[in-house]
């Protein structure tokens, strides 16, 4: 009874493509088929093939699926000798003509293929789906890798900024929609319905969504918000369902307390950053008495990079301690470990989400302890969370400093606790 | 009063930007601009970036625009030495990696700007605007035809058939769109609103055209069509409005009567086969009496292509006089000569209606004697008309066959037509 | 966290109505508010009037809110005097002019404050929280009887089938609705999302409801539908979420099995008849291959009729052991039984379900042993249910004679059933 | 070619009332059909014989259409027996159950006849169409004016203002609802598209209409506003499409200068004065800037009145020259009578214009020599106008004291020019 999505779209090709008078289309390889695409063709013998192809590899096992990846990546590559001839062209005399001739010879002739996979109505959602396949299956041979970057390359262009459509989710979305929230939601799991109402229903709470002109009931990307009175200091705080909403106009808080990406198959396409840029403009704009945005945020690497510090071996023993978060002796040690973690390591290396919001040019705020209690919280971080701060007047230069110095941007008093902690050694 | 879409954009991407607190921008000379765009920045700094190159540009005149291309074009090419270094890479060991590096390294940079100056609200119209440009004052020095090579790869792409939605345009839709429909008519001028209306509201009537997400009262490409008993003779019938308008779904023959292109900006990129074969696609659902589809087209070139023959001095004569339409007997010579013309040199060269056609699979099936009587019908074409036949059974071999070999596809009729014309010699 | 609709149409109301330049209106009593609405006035300050008296009866409890209600009931009445001034006229001249006065002035003028209570933006939804509370707290006195009759009169004229409109409720309708789908279905309680997901996803399963265009997300009345490809004779079967879907176009059998009113300020205006009518139609178009529409019904009053008649004394008994569903000895009696309770009872009095259906035009076709074996079914009519037919051709006939003579329309079959339970008598 | 709107509804009909298993409807006498829509019937029936009704009164000539409404106006009246022995319980004992009986057997059984035929989709505006014959053909019998009553008062409730839906208009408006502003715009006619587009894109234009939800696409009555720097003079101002727009943002007038009612069949059925307040209140909204609401209106009755004043023949001699306009020794006295026409004559009786104003509680604010030098203006009012003031603090008392003691209000200056000349004599 599950939504089969594909053969919704299969069903849209067919009628779209209509009859096949070249019956020679079901008895070809695949490889003719790829051939064709790449040949001169009517638009309607193109389309016919583009969807025979999709239909077969939705069909496929994983076997078969690796198999077709490797013949994109193995035989679709650039031309050799035509390559050889715009290098010795460009070589001899390096003008315009000759630099496009050389791009155009050094494109693996498989994107063309795949922009063409892309022309069929529903072609988007099945080259997803196919990269999905391969991230999944597939990227173990040199050539697999080189593939996963042309579809990395080709989605990057198709889903840029200018095409995606902000779309604010609340009660009155669709009910298809707001089922794909709960499903991909991946920091706080949404246990039901009357959860996710919670989440969209009240005044002081959003969530917008990218979402893309061929992908219409699909988010690319969402972000849940709450309004507040100050800087929450717990995600317990954020989801209870019995506390007084904030009135949205008094609110001076914006806390953006989950981000959850939605395709796999877009995997690597950065649309945090605008997602949150874009957001903040449309509630500083909506509601004036807003002073700050800040993230409400796990630390998804602390306890284990927390284990890895032999001088922090004392701290790690107390915390294996039954109600070891009833002993408030253990904040500050605790909460000094972590800042030391984010300005230390985490922004580094060890922690995606760190990456993501200094790469945005965010700036470490403020630590919460037993910020989430939650067991998978307890079990990461040892409860902690962390706020970031996104202040326009300093975004552009931590972004800068960041991506360039690797400086990580915080505020005094994390960067006092990251420093105690050391002096105290 | 005139609408002015452009300040519209302006005001969006003023909104979405938000303030700037970078107020080095407005000091910074375009080449600053572009280099900053190239380079790692937050999400808010690069829109703002972009949209301050945008509106600029819009600001400039002419001169100064070619100054902006021509910076993009020259400045903005490959780097020499990082592709030189790709080149010997790869010649060294021509694996994957190397050829996406030398893929990677022989792409113009200027095509990165492009993508980030698309990223920005609107910036998808404002690129089609300064590729016009582009295309009005600037394709004689090298460097230009590369960037608008560069703009017609980027645009086939973002503009690729699966991101188009197909539309009816009725009587219903929206007056800005239909005030375009009137502009853009390029082939059978619509005069009046009440002509509007009449090639709108009839049930015999049908106007279909592209849209693109982020274009969205901008038709890219439209149709016109009649449904019909049967092929029509001239385009006065299909004009005229005091006929009796014949039930849709009695009606045997579509005919596509005008084809207009709308974006100047979007030249080249390959519309029109794809709509008249979804339109196709979609009538034949729609109306299952329907039993072929047919154009009926201006041979633009004829005329000119008859005065430039010197056996046919005797027929253009003819032609010269007053009232010559009255006289019977030159029925056929005409009739023979449009034969071959078509047949010998439309096809090949000298009319884009025929190449677009013919590309697409159509075969020429019938010649229509003062099928435009039109002053523009007479001056081009002496009056004549030709119906092309779009026939789903051999699309695809007239495709090829165009494509590989030149082959014209013809009715039995006409290539007697154009034969009999020769053998009288 | 819930909800406030009365709060936003409070917002609604003051938005539209604008401030208020007559500050007489916060001091002045709900008489003399009721009088300026009968009285010459400007559209704003009838407006302001008209909000200001709904905004307190929202506010005020129920002992003020029946105080209200009376003051219409009571001192809003026709005009006596002017009421016997027309009688007067009309008896000396019963001519179309008197008529007309008489029947303005018997026209309780409580109506006229009705309908400009309907003017305000909201207004309709006030009125039918109004009269929700008069059918919960006051129909006592006499006077609110006849006020109800007058609500019931201008809902009739406000709701009437052309004011109506249909729409499909499905997975992408709206989570506001389909939260309230949930929380008004009468019949077979929803538990779950995931349950009202497998009512309204599969291919054969439908959902329409009754909207106006006063209350956008708030249905009036809907009815669940299941496809299939025989009359059904169990709930259980319907609501089973692990059966293979039919596929909708092979499907011969349309299966009413839910209907649920969803404004309790609308009870008395007949919505139900209209909807199946409707759906039928809109089924038939859809699907050639339907042959016929049935619902499943409960028979809400069968086992306290059964209880009640002294010759069914051993079977009652009988029903009364543990177990009593698995002795297959007992499905013949209680079948006839139930039988007998829709021709002679149900369709008379005791059975609100069966004066709808038959009221409609439908017969009883088929009765269903063990059709739904629920705690409320088992208590209410030892499990049977009833499959009612709507056959287009003599749905006109047997509404008119279950109208003029009580007819009950009924199969063979079931006509049979009940016969012989007599016989064997 | 042009629309059949009625075609079109019984498609629509036809569509939703299904197949018609009953054929002795097609031989039934309308009178037959009247008396089957008073029975009990089921929803099916009703609904086939309604629109058995409508599609046959749609077919008729003015003929039959006179005998058809004769037939509602004198054989539907009430039952006067009935209305008889309910005059005389009411009079026995006048309670409430008697009083409503008694207002329901006074009431005229076509009324039940005309709710039955608004039951069918479409029949609203099939009754409108019937009111509208009535209107043109028909009131001349004493039973025809009291079925235009009943038509009236049933509009009203179904019209009333909690119903309507205001929508601005623009250049986004569909084509077919734009054609509709040009038809029925009935003040100053638009006479191109070109027009339109002057009075609905600019920034400082607009244009609102009330949507009823069974007349899509078919406003009720539509208001044209100027967002100006002052009060206008002239309409010549207003529509000249050569002038700088305001920026809206910074207008303090909003002009409206002209209104249109589009249904004749809803004759009678006050639209203006709340789509005036409910204008008014969203610009007021919008455009914190405005400081007054204000008309530019001409004076219909004025040239027709000045000709009958004995005491003003001197100046209608002058008003006879060529040029006089070009007399500036004119203006004083023309602009003094005029001032006299609006307080003693137009709004007590002469100006249909000026009632509704005044009746909506504007005051007259200031006369405007040569304001409208159209033909029409010149031959209607010697080129005068009058601008109307809303202003909100004195509305709804300007209202009231208009609808009881015929009070007509008016600015100092205004009052001033109509003593003036009363006092030279």
């Amino acid at each position: 009874m599950r939504m089969d999505w594909a053969s919704g779209l299969r069903g849209r090709i067919a009628a779209i493509t209509g009859p096949d008078p070249d019956s020679r289309l079901a008895g070809a390889t695949l490889e003719a088929l790829c051939d064709r695409l790449l040949s001169p063709a009517s638009a309607s013998a193109k389309l016919r093939t583009a969807s025979e192809i999709h239909s077969r590899f939705d069909r496929m096992g994983d076997e078969s699926k690796r198999a077709f990846l490797l013949l994109l990546a193995e035989r679709y590559t650039a031309d050799p000798e035509r390559l050889a001839l715009a290098i010795a062209r460009y070589q001899l005399d390096p003008g315009g003509p000759q630099l496009a001739d050389l791009h155009a010879a050094s494109e693996p002739r498989r994107q063309q293929i795949l922009r063409r996979l892309n022309e069929v109505p529903g072609g988007t959602a099945m080259l997803l789906a196919m990269r999905t396949a391969l991230l999944r299956i597939g990227r173990d041979a040199p050539g697999l890798a080189a593939l996963d970057a042309d579809f990395a390359h080709l989605f990057a262009s198709w889903f840029n900024g200018g095409f995606l459509a902000l779309r604010r989710l609340d009660w009155s979305t669709s009910g298809d929609v707001l089922a794909k929230l709960m499903r991909y939601e991946a920091v706080h799991a949404i246990e039901s319905w009357e959860a996710l109402r919670a989440r969209l229903e009240p005044g002081d709470r959003r969530c917008y969504a990218f979402f893309h002109p061929t992908l219409d009931a699909d988010p690319l990307i969402f972000v849940e918000v709450a309004l507040t009175a100050a800087i929450p200091v717990s995600i317990q705080d954020i989801l209870r369902t019995d506390r007084a909403p904030v009135e949205p106009g008094s609110a001076t808080t914006a806390v953006f307390y989950s981000i959850s990406n939605c395709q796999e198959g877009l995997r690597g396409i950065p649309f945090g950053g605008p997602l949150i840029k874009q957001v903040m403009d449309l509630l500083r704009r909506e509601l004036p008495a807003l002073k700050r945005a800040v993230t409400l945020s796990p630390l998804p690497g602390f306890a284990r990079w927390l284990a890895a510090q032999p001088e922090e071996a004392g701290l790690v023993a107390a915390l294996g301690q039954q109600d070891w978060h009833r002993d408030a002796a253990l904040r500050q040690p605790l909460t000094q470990a972590a800042a030391r973690y984010l300005l230390l390591a985490a922004g580094r290396d060890a922690d995606p989400v760190a990456r993501f919001h200094l790469g945005n040019g965010a700036r470490v705020e403020q630590l919460d302890w037993l910020g989430d209690t939650s067991a998978k919280g307890l079990r990461q971080s040892h409860g902690m969370m962390v706020n970031y701060l996104y202040d326009p007047a300093h975004i552009d230069a931590n972004c800068r400093d960041y991506a360039e110095q690797g400086t990580i941007a915080a505020s005094k008093r994390v960067r006092q606790l990251a420093r105690t902690m050391r002096m105290r050694r």
